[in-house]
């Protein structure tokens, strides 16, 4: 049986590493070997392709830039990691995926959603998550919390409050759009309560894979 | 008035290193600015994904992760440099543009022409250059002649004559189909040959230009 795909998307400071550790304990002591892996990045070549696209020396990249280098990093994360993971049945936690490119790129950037569903469509070619986990909470809230972490901002995270007001947007409405797939989490709550909605999130999608 | 986009595009062992300084030196004689530039580069950001590209370190590179930075650095190429430059009227010489895509991402790699004049569509944003020196030669007399030329052959250099076959053939029906655009040089000849063929195409390009 093929593995399933689930992905963590979220803005800055809504707390997905210490999630991702629990979803894929939770995934484990379920009995699945589990892939962890991120966007940008997760291969040679695309861990190359982050280092571009997230260092502030490359402050004058452009939008459209931005977009394609995200897919570049997308098409060869997909064909060398998802996809034979996918194949021998292991599970792929995936920290940001495509959601993150409608989000950041489009939502953030204003580049049109028919260019990224273009690029989805033949970059992914059918590939799309089975369960994502949206952790959301109020831009100001997620800034504070990035702040108290860490010392330097990357490009992107140095952006302005509005940029990221769109993000939240752009996340909230591709959820909304599917409801199936997304399950948000209000991330604005204190760790405990964050990490019992993702458990009982990563419960619900194991108990309905197992009934079917 | 604005400038014009010349390119030069071939395989390997063309001579297109000496083409290009001929051209720069003629266009300048003959009172324009010049600015040269490459793909894949050209730009900081440019360089980088050009390491990516032609570094044997990224033999895993897949075809849609290739066509996606191609073109990544396509984008950030013309909105920082060749935009830029014609709007302040100067010329711009660059060695290979979009035409190679079709030939090593189309021919060579198989990624559908549809795909790649989707990407040109949006990416280029109705840029075209206004005209294109082709130097075209036999696959084996260029692969001998780039064999004596260097030491050690980047990714891209270091394929099949099969590839190379289908290159030399995708650009063949790129310039057979717009010969308004294209002027084919027979760069099978000696030196001094191939650059006065190259001398009459841009001459020819002069004048049409003067008379415009």
């Amino acid at each position: 049986m093929n593995g399933r795909l689930i992905t963590l998307e979220g803005g800055e400071g809504a707390g997905k590493s210490t999630v991702l550790a629990a979803v894929r304990a939770q995934l484990e002591a379920a009995g699945r070997r589990v892939v962890v892996t991120r966007e940008p990045g997760g291969t040679t070549a695309g861990e190359a392709i982050r280092h571009i696209l997230l260092d502030p020396a490359y402050q004058g990249l452009f939008p459209e830039t931005e977009l394609l280098l995200m897919f570049a990093a997308r098409a060869q994360l997909v064909r060398e990691c998802i996809r034979p993971a996918l194949d021998r049945g292991d599970w792929v936690l995936s920290d940001r995926f495509v959601d993150a490119s409608f989000a950041y790129q489009g939502g953030g950037r204003g580049q049109p959603a028919s260019r990224i569903a273009d690029l989805e469509r033949w970059v992914l070619d059918g590939l799309r998550p089975d369960l994502t986990l949206l952790l959301d909470l109020p831009v100001e809230q997620g800034m504070a919390r990035a702040a108290a972490r860490q010392g330097s901002a990357d490009r992107i995270e140095q952006e302005s409050l509005g940029f990221f007001d769109r993000v939240r947007l752009a996340y909230r409405e591709r959820a909304a759009a599917d409801p199936g797939r997304f399950r948000v989490i209000d991330a604005s709550r204190d760790l405990d309560t964050v990490l019992d909605q993702v458990r009982a999130a990563v419960d619900s999608f194991l108990a309905a894979e197992t009934v079917s």
